[in-house]
């Protein structure tokens, strides 16, 4: 989910030093999706607490603004991402986030170093995520939390029905697939975080509407973050002959009736918490 | 979603009456699931209630409980179902429920004779349902609000994913197509309720999720509500040809798997309240 990741990251970084009466709304939405999905996750002044897979920041400054006794590493595989997660944290003023490159598969953190662990939209990317999560459980102490959120795009809803719309985001989960990831990760976290050995594995999953009656979401969510997101991977699903030209324009076109006067857009995201035994 | 219908008024009958510890855990299913589709519906005493296609009277039952003071008529086109209806009221031993037979689409009351309307797993079920919503506006007052309660099959979400267990549910969803229905009219609450001249129209979906750490649901929703609804269409599937007995008896495999330990299941009502000018 690359490309829903990063429209996420980016609507995250709009709540940082914008104006305007669109960008208004947009930070709106930015904020209501943040709370949906991150409201719950405080952490107590003192905790030591990994990001794993922090991407751009946009996460991070949630995490930070919720929890401003808590101490934050955060780390990305990108050099690039952590740049830029570097400097939203220092645009918004947060002094209790450290960030570094670092690799989920290879952490430079001593065992247990860890009071509790945060990745959000990461699993959905990688190949194992199963081993993914016993290289969090490593770092965790005994008695610490994992947190993990993810989408998963069959959750996806929507009216007006379209077929041809769900082709577009069907070119969306096997452009995914076919890079190691899965885009439909979400409805399996409990199994996964069970059979990575923690306990008492707890899911909520985190029910996105919208309709007419809701237009800042409708503009934020159906609009600027899950359509463009589908969007976004036009040129790569074209390119790999997952879809006409003609086929995709009419795909978006039904998705985009979905974000119309009479549409209705539904999505899902599963947040799990867990304990390291 | 007759057969779900079915089943789910057959769970809410269980409420009433039965009893050892396979029946409490049942019970204990069919009251959290009207908790959690219901517990928001409350009426002022002395207000008059409108319940559209009552069926077996499982909702009918709840209604009256949770407002013990409104004067509910429940109607079913149905004489049977009625019959059923008034057993059930007896049975709970509610005095402020008057059931009788009548078709929405020619109701025998005066116009604008209700405070309020309530109709859950109906519309689905009718060829017109817009004109249906026009037919029980005519006989809300002004000002009075209507509530609507539908599922929507295409919303089921589970793990192990398996398009095997999808044939089955697709078999559902067709059969009710050519019976005049529309089992995935749940998403689409919000139009309907607009076009029919509602006003104030609110949506809220009521997300079931189940994994093993909630066995009361596995057994109470996943099993005996929805695989049991999705078993109940096996004859009518097969003799309609639209699937073999061989593609059934893997889907239904497939579907129980989500049942089982690593299993996940996922179902979302759709519940509208709207005010009529």
């Amino acid at each position: 989910m690359s490309a829903k990741s990063n429209s996420l990251r980016r609507a995250g970084a709009y709540v940082h030093g914008y104006s305007g009466r669109e960008d208004q709304r947009l930070r709106d939405q930015a904020q209501t999706l943040a709370e949906l999905l991150h409201h719950d996750t405080v952490y107590p002044p003192g905790s030591r607490v990994l990001e794993a897979g922090c991407g751009v920041g946009a996460q991070t400054v949630i995490l930070a603004q919720n929890s401003p006794g808590a101490r934050f590493t955060s780390v990305d595989v990108s050099p690039e991402s952590v740049n830029a997660a570097t400097a939203a944290v220092h645009r918004a003023g947060f002094s209790n986030v450290t960030l570094q490159t670092a690799d989920i598969f290879k952490l430079p953190f001593p065992k247990a170093g860890f009071d509790h662990v945060f990745a959000c939209f990461v699993l959905e990317h990688l190949r194992e995520p199963a081993r993914a999560l016993r290289c969090l459980k490593a770092v965790l102490k005994p008695g610490g939390t994992l947190t993990v959120i993810e989408g998963d795009h069959g959750s996806t809803l929507f009216h007006p029905r379209s077929d041809a719309a769900w082709k577009t985001i069907q070119c969306l989960i096997d452009l995914q697939a076919r890079a190691g990831g899965d885009a439909l990760i979400g409805r399996r976290l409990f199994p996964l975080l069970r059979a990575a050995g923690f306990r008492r594995v707890s899911v909520s999953p985190r029910f996105v509407y919208v309709d007419a009656s809701r237009p800042v979401w409708v503009k934020g969510f159906t609009r600027n973050t899950y359509i463009a997101m589908v969007e976004g991977v036009r040129d790569r699903a074209l390119a790999a002959g997952l879809i006409s030209r003609r086929a995709w324009d009419q795909g978006i076109s039904g998705l985009k009736a979905s974000a119309g006067f009479g549409g209705v857009f539904c999505y899902t995201f599963f947040k799990a918490v867990a304990v390291k035994a």
